[in-house]
């Protein structure tokens, strides 16, 4: 309480860290009530996700990357989706205005805003006495009726994933120490590898489009593959049969799972992946895998779509089931 | 952790409370990872705002009430801005999944959505060892280019506000005890009027049309009148001068006043009003003032606007300045 007003300090800690990164015509400088987002004629993709301190991350973890968590949660959503990244919004609630942690943060968001082309358009900062939490709800635009939906697998479709399964959950596993990080104490590039595919998600955008155009169905794995593929499945109508020795690992996790340190099913229940899970059909396999070649992204055939209400079976290389105990992490 | 894996206790948490209520055909039953909102050749304003325990409300609110003050300090956002409710996503971090908590939240949330015509799209619901936090993004239509700021105010345009201002603070002072509670003591109907006003804000989406046709700019009132009043001069390069007198109080909030228990300084640098601050040019108050009329929102005429870039002054009843220590509600 000053005896001259002056700019709250909600305010000034606004413009101070993230007017610089609002370049965005449609942010007003974070100087109005409300954005603009101009639809241009396409269906706006909205997607929502939060990250709170000790359940989405870490205290420990360094600010620049809870921002890119933060953001890229999200645009694993509209990648998904098949919808290009159209801007942001941000709710931040913090137990007190710190610089050393906002400046960071901050510019880490604002370069991910940049190089996914997901600009800030505003936000809301609160004050909380408990954990820090950040809240994104990011836009997309796809052409009008053009999302894609997890509803839409056919049996035949043949299932896809990109990237690596389970290299985040080990990478949490080694932050949370116990066996995982015992057995990786003395591999310092597998320790990065893993726990930096924790804390930043490498969301798929570049294949936003190649999903839109030629998947049946699609959703990102975020909370485990096994428990997404049951939801991907259960919104089609239709059940899967998934081969586990063509779930693409990481040299990381390969290894980690040959030692016997961790089992194929921990990693396949586990989160924080963000990749894209879809269904593509036979006669677009091979345009949707050359497209994925010219995006850059890694993108493996793990299985099969086929007819009835049943949980998604996965085999060994014997072709022999493995009972799962755990498909996914829920909060509740 | 079953043996038998069953939907996450999130997923059907939300399938129990949210999907009844979430009937637009743009949210997908909240069965996939992102919704869709149709712009129809409109801009898209977006606008975020968080409310948390024990900052924005009381841990003894109750749900129904907490629901709504959600969604309305968003609603109150998309009045002053001009444009028609189109929509909302929600984020809930919730310390445990309580029915008799969550029953009661979801049903006062459908019921303001239907009311206002802002549908739920999706949202995100995590767990957090910390206060209840209810993050909500709300989306409105204008058409192209016709979202009222708050940097349009010019000389001599005319300062207008809706509703009474104050009775929220006074009403969070009730229900945090101290001398405005005993004032209150005896008087029920005081007693409900006012904290009634701190819990649900009433926004003025009726009036939304309005604000477009005749504000030069507008905001809501969310963290003081004067604090406000100020941000709105300073978005548009002016000042402003305000005839304490003219500002409309409640009966209740003019009998604390005249028995001194509150000044009105600080009812006018009070938090929690959701009223709408608009500026109307001299040949629009007429109009404006009809148009206020047929929807049925009071509106009421505190000021002008200045030239120049000195805080707005407040005169009483003789034109005397009165000195305001504080302007507003600030989280830091």
């Amino acid at each position: 309480m000053a005896s001259a007003p002056s700019a709250s300090g909600e305010d000034s800690l606004i413009a101070r860290y993230f007017r610089p990164i609002a370049t965005n015509p449609g942010a007003f400088d974070l100087g109005d009530d409300a954005a603009v987002l101009k639809a241009d004629g396409f269906d706006i993709v909205v997607t929502t996700d939060a990250i709170v301190e000790a359940v989405h991350f870490l205290g420990s973890d360094p600010p620049d990357t809870v921002a890119r968590k933060a953001l890229r949660v999200n645009l694993s959503d509209l990648a998904a989706k098949g919808a290009a990244p159209a801007g942001f919004v941000l709710t931040l609630a913090l137990r007190k205005a710190d610089e050393a942690w906002l400046k960071p943060f901050a510019q880490a968001l604002g370069e991910d805003a940049v190089q996914f082309g997901c600009p800030l358009l505003g936000g809301d900062t609160v004050s909380t006495p408990g954990p820090l939490m950040i809240s994104i709800t990011a836009f997309g635009r796809v052409p009008a009726g053009k999302m894609v939906h997890r509803s839409g697998a056919k049996p035949g479709d043949r299932i896809v994933v990109t990237g690596t399964i389970g290299d985040a959950a080990l990478g949490l596993a080694i932050l949370k120490g116990g066996n995982v990080a015992d057995a990786t104490a003395n591999d310092v590039a597998a320790r990065n590898l893993l726990t930096g595919r924790y804390r930043v998600p490498q969301p798929r955008n570049a294949l936003a489009r190649a999903v839109r155009d030629h998947a049946s169905a699609a959703m990102d794995v975020s909370d485990g593959l096994a428990g997404d593929l049951a939801k991907l499945c259960g919104a089609s109508g239709v059940s899967a049969v998934i081969d586990m020795e063509s779930i693409p690992l990481s040299a990381a996790a390969t290894d980690l799972v040959s030692r016997r340190v961790v089992g194929i099913e921990t990693l396949i229940a586990g989160g924080d992946d963000y990749e894209v899970l879809c269904t593509i059909p036979e006669d677009r396999v091979e345009a949707f895998a050359e497209a994925a070649r010219l995006a850059g992204v890694q993108v493996a055939s793990i299985g099969m779509v086929v007819a009835g209400a049943a949980v998604p079976k996965f085999l060994d290389g014997q072709g022999r089931e493995i009972a799962l105990e755990r498909l996914s992490y829920s909060h509740f």
